[in-house]
């Protein structure tokens, strides 16, 4: 199977799609930092070690949680969907250098949609950088059906 | 690696799984429109534009957006799964008349539940739409694990 | 492409990976099951048999379906990365033994934190079965991009 390894577009692939899943999987640890850090949890033993009073207290949403946790819900909404379109993609055969403007698009989009999410950078950062990235998934799903109707 | 796409099965599985995929993803600009269209939006950038006052009057949920959220997250909880069943599927060889009747019934069955759930259908059209789909993923998943176990 | 079901490693990741999965999918009907139980419904149609009074009671949040929500929105996070990125990881050729004994810590640490998160566990539990499970993931992820980077 490492046959599968010396296919070019594979190979970047694989590290394009690692680069934004472990970008996506970093939210996790974000959001419980910021859960510690603004006081705000959502579930009743994480505060359990706590007096009544304050537990009260940390139950609560925070904007800046919550922030983070939108920014974790919109990637699995877009990373994931690369994810699975690109393995259609690189099956398909496409050329080296249209693929890797694709998932360079795509990678660069995800990395600047969270600077501009987290950071709260005024519009249209954050919505221009969900853009890019959605078209350059869509473009690669568009590219499967062209190959795939033609066959 | 073009050779793959010789495979019937998975030209079919492609096809399938990139149209509950493209609406899936279709589910996001959905969303926007609708934050735009009842006035309600989740992050404070995206009001920077307007007054105090009604900054304060758009930055709150509106059933309508929070219904077509909930039909992405559906979304997410059901056509991954079905996606990431279905690559292991594909690789246990199914007879194709098999495989296409698992592949239609879940695209035909989520393409049911989007309309169902944003249309707001009586029940049960949405229960039943998500419980087809489910089915056609679980029954995926059977046939694969009752194949490796045979072997 | 049976011949790819003779590989171990596939085979291994195929079983545990339809495992976990299977197991994600099981949030949906235990969520079902806790919004009848706890009489908390999230949309109209779901409780539009009942008179308007007991209506408006029934839309409403219960902290328990909320809990079996958040479980199920921990799965999407943590076991899809986990089959995605085993999909790379058992392209790029791993020795057995490694690669069972990464499967097993996420399958066993994904079961455990269900548990541990719908059973109200104290702290830490939840949190470490979590932690185990990312770390496999994060772990095979660092063996591919190793491999990838001296290929």
């Amino acid at each position: 199977m490492l046959d599968l390894m010396q296919d070019e577009v594979l190979t970047a692939f694989s590290t394009y799609a690692l680069i934004v899943i472990l970008k996506m999987m970093f939210m996790a640890p974000l959001t419980i930092f910021y859960r510690f850090r603004k006081g705000s949890f959502a579930t009743e033993e994480d505060v359990a070690y706590k007096s009544a009073e304050e537990r009260k207290k940390l139950l609560r949403t925070h904007p800046d949680v919550e922030r983070v946790r939108r920014c974790h819900l919109n990637d699995l909404e877009n990373v994931v969907p690369f994810v699975l379109v690109g393995l259609f993609y690189v099956v398909s055969e496409p050329q080296l250098p249209a693929a890797l403007l694709h998932f360079r698009i795509f990678a660069a989009s995800r990395i600047f949609h969270t600077i501009s999410y987290i950071g709260a950078f005024p519009q249209p950062c954050r919505g221009l950088s969900f853009l890019a990235g959605f078209a350059a998934t869509v473009s690669m799903a568009y590219n499967v059906l062209s190959k795939v109707f033609t066959l």
